[in-house]
């Protein structure tokens, strides 16, 4: 990014930045699920967070999908947001002592992980359908509802029992 | 962050945290949105853009107010991820030559940034409620629902006439 300035021409150069941007982003999301399964005690959130992960594998390949459906090549790049969302997950989660305060904290990082996968997939399925690929737009649909259903129960987690007992 | 670990021993703690953090991130988009606001070409984005300056102006202020109806000292702290949403923000824009693509871009980066407030602030709202201050959380609710409404009119650019303009 920015070495070679004035890339991005056309809306097809913006929506393949994007994709490649999201790429990036779900690959860093299953080096970071790991972790944050081994630090969360609730049974439910441990849980929750290891099934999202084979979500989010399947993610990867589902892009890799679109890049072949679209013709483009498969690669990420650099996307400091996601990059800023994990280290600030990374930094919070270390401060906190108390276990239950933790999951509390770790749901908070994952929502926040989830709301910038959805506003990446609800513009990619704009451009998608604008650029009269509804194809392409059917396939980026899937993963966008698996996104939100996972900040779904991360509400329901957060508004329920793993806050309730650190309150 | 960081330099004295384990900071975060209660819920309360991490309340003031992430109250801390949306404060730091609400000033930096204060200091991001008039370079956005000069960059859009499309009239309607651009007035969108001068409207949401002042509503996050006004929500810098309503955060001063939730610090004090909690009795916590109003600063922020280093928020890494709206420094990253930011930095990516300027980066793509900085690589749009095209007018009705860079307007494009901006209304994907303006969604991002939504997107990490509403989050933040659902959040808060879960544990104001929680911690039985339902008079902090229907303060911060109403800060939430423009958040919401400013995605929303973003989506209604992005699916109408500003990216069509550049298709």
């Amino acid at each position: 990014m920015g070495l070679f300035s004035k890339d991005i021409k056309t809306m097809d150069d913006l929506f393949v930045h994007t994709l490649r941007d999201i790429y990036y982003a779900e690959k860093q999301i299953v080096k970071a699920l790991p972790d944050m399964t081994e630090k969360a005690t609730d049974p439910q959130l441990k849980q929750g967070f290891k099934t999202h992960l084979g979500e989010t594998e399947n993610h990867v390949t589902r892009l890799e999908q679109v890049f072949r459906m679209h013709g483009a090549e498969a690669k990420g790049v650099n996307c400091p947001a996601i990059d800023g969302i994990i280290e600030e997950a990374n930094e919070v989660a270390g401060e906190v002592e108390d276990k239950r305060v933790l999951d509390a904290a770790l749901i908070a990082a994952a929502q926040a992980v989830e709301h910038y996968e959805m506003t990446r997939y609800g513009t990619l399925i704009a451009w998608a359908r604008q650029a009269g690929r509804d194809d392409i737009a059917s396939v980026l649909q899937k993963t966008f509802d698996e996104e939100r259903a996972t900040d779904k129960k991360l509400t329901s987690m957060a508004e329920g029992k793993v806050n309730r007992k650190a309150a």
